[in-house]
């Protein structure tokens, strides 16, 4: 019944889209989420008693020809239950990050620098245009390569992309891009295993240094690479010394190369207001290819919650980002002032993985018998707290900010203290007894904190 | 395409909320189910060989100062494979089940008694209010005390409740509240493992019998525990001697503990009509915040199967309880008088779990290479039968009661005999060949009973 | 929300079926897909490292009285990994499959033959009728004899079925039927574990070959044999004796029979235009009870993509037919012309299970490391291809067909080459910069195949 409705809807919004493309190949991964799998009682054998989590930098590190590719090894215990995998990148100036393609789907977000990004999807179109510098040899006057639909991404954005889909990203700025990814491998749109694997489609992520094996996560060939030369050379009709270049089997690059001259690929102008205007001409917000891939979280301006010496919060949700429904992650950007401190917490409805962006802080976290962390975090470091679990963020001198990633498009926390606390939502006379504290000592437990999640440091 | 649109209802029947709390907090799980994960294939080393299954009382017992907690070990194959626990709750008059939360969504049917059940959820408003009796020390006048909705629980109540989300209960009757409580720990809600966790917010479960070591289900220290003691203090604003009294260290009283004087929380009248009630004020059944959580199904008049001599059926899915489709689960409430019989029948989408009520009765269940129980069953036991095994339930003379608990939110029998069987669904000439039997053998097996599915004592 | 609006269709569109059926047996599992489960995090101690698939005939053979069953073994790496199973049958003229259930969906390709299947749903009418040939003994004149609906299926249909809904078929032409079968064991309508199993509800189909143990996926008793004879007898208010004979212990025709005079079940003129009609009548097409469960893919008029010289490929998903969006499974039927060639490609959101039907040719697979299958391919094997994995396929001399069954109702490709290529989605500049090729021969590979994912051999 219901799915009467909705393919009524999803029918006619497609119909412009078959028309042009046959149905093996126009449809993408967004025109609704996957109906999930429920497979049961796998686990009682494969317990996940974390004895004590870490806050921990990325433990394996591959360097290429134009930057560095950081992994947290995704053997701890904490990586192994929550089902998610992180990699740090670094591409410098004029880098060039090969097209690839992983298991899962995955959320970047962008620390410092900035590019640009391709997402290619199967059957959307090539809606974009760069004039060919000069022409090309042998071809009459300016010509115009066609390519499907590019993203300039800066600072402080949020990049969600879909597993099975090809991207690639380019730095045409001053400064090395630093982005994390936190990939999700136990979700719908990954069917294989918990292993992530990133699938390129050039060069030769092995390349760089040799003998060296790097996380069996980022290395590995590229995937032209076993084919048949002949059968490849048929299925593009082109010579066989094209597809020994396309193989990269010689290429010592690694999968981030330098690019001899400037990509121009689109005017700096070229920028959010100008994709959001397109959309808004084709009235098509979420529809198939022209679905919005970022958002940026970084805007104090914007911030979701807002506390005077406290700090701030952004959060980017499946309702600011409707692809996030798809890849059932969302994002928390979170800045704590001096001294200052949010509530105690847990996660109702998923798991989250924090990254620290700047500054130090103490983090105290616990499960149902007891602390499972209890240290001093800063600048680099990612701590997995997985669902349910308290935790408590106090910052230090300098302040203490993060990235927090977090395993559901709408993930939402139930605080401890504050305004929106548990506490506050019981009966006095529960309180009372609970704790064996008199009236007046529960309401100051129940409203010794007027704001909601970011608290200001105590006058003392 | 269909998320554009439930976005769009979603967005507009949530402005009011959002307005008045930021993102992250105002979101309860039940905006939408939860999209759940599809990994695959990881089971066939974890094959669910069920060669017998048995009917058992509870193999744990915890007794708190004012009640007792039972648990059927969930070690057994039948519970690892179907990914439940399940939990019998006694609270004595004046006791209070202390504030917690678990790891995975549940429903409870109350047996006996009646109380006072508090469901907290992050961000919904404090809605419910009480007058001060006398007024607190050094306030002026009566004070109104105001926390989040209070339902009222009786005998036959079915009670369904959100992973992470906090409950406690209080028994301001004058007989004992028996409950049962079946936990779905391979439920989307819950992403971290199979174990079944309770974090307590008040007490120290561990504390009645000292070192006795009960079921690690339900032991455990309150999740305040191990935090330090001035973060917490600085957390909520208050000393840290409230701090100290939070954590419950030393309490001795488990966690059902004995108010001291009645706790005057709402007046009796304030029972399900009244709830229902200012629902419909609100127009807005569904809404967060503002979702039905219990339904009663013990009553006779309301039964959805009835057959003279034979008995009654009562069931609770999410066309009755919406609820319950976050949950996926529903309940049936079974009724066989003396010497009656349940259809023989498989449960389509769903694994039922029976626990008996009263009475006593025969059972048997087959998988499909032969019988995996064979037995007589009484008051107190409960019978884990997965999907598809065929089961057939005869009462012996005293007749037979129970409750099921289903894995599913519209969970579906297909009867063999009966009204509405599999047999009556076949062309005769198929059961002809199929069976061996003349065409009136196979219309007597067609038509032999014309009940749905409880059918009355043969005479003879 | 969501739910809200769902819930009110689905209300309005159930009335008059549940005035007819009480809830608990009326719902048939096509009211909703199911809602799914998250358990995360258990799989990296079960890792699918697959490092060489194979294109196998089945492993496993079972004879039966008119027919045979074959299967493949599921403990192979690759079955395992995708969580899937597969089984052919051959049904001998007048050879009838006893009724049995299931307990995963699956998808069966009709190679051959023609017959009718039966499908039985709990709670669904009687809607189907025959005269019964001259009357039954002792009764007056004709009567008819009720059933729910039959099917019609012909060579090229695909039939989509529910896990735990009862079939049977019977071969009334005058060729074996040969059909392929592929089970989704790893599908949320499956809640136990990855075994297939096979509940019948007749004969024995252990019957045939005496000791000779077949795979245990197809042997086994039929689901009444345990059950104490008493009880059954009640059960159906018929004599012990009629029992035993359901019981079929004695049988030893396995689980395909010989019927010993045709069955007259429908007129043949009872074909899918019929169906199709009665549909429209009742304007019910998704309606309960009244689903399509069939629909033919191997008509060269319906062609979803065509080549002249290259081939055709026809697709069945849940646009086409909204019951495979309940069974998260889809269909493709490829037709490759003589050294014809498919776009090497990528499943982005499902595996794909190939089965030959015709021909040979040449199929590489690779995974991101490094080939995993080269080989000759011919009628009758079956290659599964884990989703990622990048598949390329070449047909010999004469040509090769297949039906591939994927795991996802709307299952896609990424191809590498042609019209809607990956490569023709990206810049020529990060083209040339990621192989190292001129802008001219970044031209020829982008634009080398102009078709969309057949290919022409090459003129030379």
């Amino acid at each position: 019944m219901a799915s009467t409705t909705t393919n009524a809807l999803l029918f006619l919004a497609c119909l412009c889209l078959v028309a042009l493309f046959p149905p093996t190949l126009a449809q993408t991964p967004l025109q609704q989420p996957q109906q999930p799998l429920r497979v049961r009682g796998q686990q009682l054998q494969h317990e996940c008693d974390i004895q004590q989590l870490t806050a921990a930098e990325p433990t394996r590190r591959v360097r290429a020809e134009a930057g560095v590719i950081e992994v947290w090894e995704s053997n701890t215990e904490e990586f192994r239950c929550t089902g998610v995998a992180a990699v740090r990148y670094v591409i410098e100036p004029k880098g060039l990050l090969l097209p690839s393609y992983t298991n899962a789907p995955y959320v970047t977000y962008v620390m410092q620098g900035k590019g640009i990004q391709g997402v290619i999807l199967p059957g959307c179109p090539e809606t974009f245009e760069s004039p060919v510098r000069g022409g090309s040899e042998g071809s009459k006057g300016v010509e115009r390569d066609q390519y499907q639909r590019v993203l300039r991404v800066h600072e402080g954005d949020v990049i969600g992309s879909l597993a099975g889909g090809v991207q690639w990203t380019y730095n045409d700025g001053d400064t090395p891009i630093v982005s994390i990814t936190l990939l999700d491998l136990s979700n719908p749109q990954n069917q294989l295993d918990l292993n992530f694997r990133s699938f390129y489609l050039a060069g030769n992520p092995q390349g760089q240094g040799g003998q060296e094996q790097g996380p069996k996560e980022v290395v590995g060939k590229n995937i032209f690479n076993g084919f048949d030369d002949e059968l490849l050379a048929d299925a593009f009709n082109v010579d066989t010394e094209t597809i020994r270049s396309i193989k990269g089997e010689n290429d010592e690059r690694g999968s981030i190369i330098r690019v001899e001259r400037d990509l121009e690929l689109l005017s700096p102008e070229w920028d959010d207001m100008e994709e959001e205007r397109m959309r808004r001409l084709n009235g098509l917000e979420q529809v198939l290819c022209t679905i919005s891939f970022k958002q940026n979280i970084d805007q104090p301006s914007r911030a979701d919650v807002y506390t005077e010496h406290g700090g701030r919060i952004n959060t980017l949700n499946s309702h600011k980002l409707p692809l996030l429904q798809h890849l059932q992650l969302s994002v928390e950007r979170g800045v704590l002032y001096k001294n200052a401190m949010m509530t105690p917490h847990w996660n109702i409805n998923a798991h989250s993985i924090i990254y620290i962006t700047r500054g130090t802080g103490r983090i105290q976290v616990a499960r149902e018998n007891g602390l499972v962390f209890d240290g001093r975090v800063q600048e680099g470091q990612l701590l997995v707290v997985p669902q349910n679990f308290v935790v408590l963020k106090k910052a230090e001198q300098e302040g203490l900010e993060w990235v927090s990633f977090k395993t559901n498009d709408n993930a939402m926390i139930s605080p401890l203290a504050g305004k929106l606390s548990a506490i506050r939502g019981m009966p006095e006379e529960v309180l009372m007894n609970s704790y064996g504290l008199s009236r007046d000592e529960v309401r100051r437990l129940k409203y010794g904190r007027e704001q909601l999640s970011l608290f200001s440091p105590r006058l003392d």
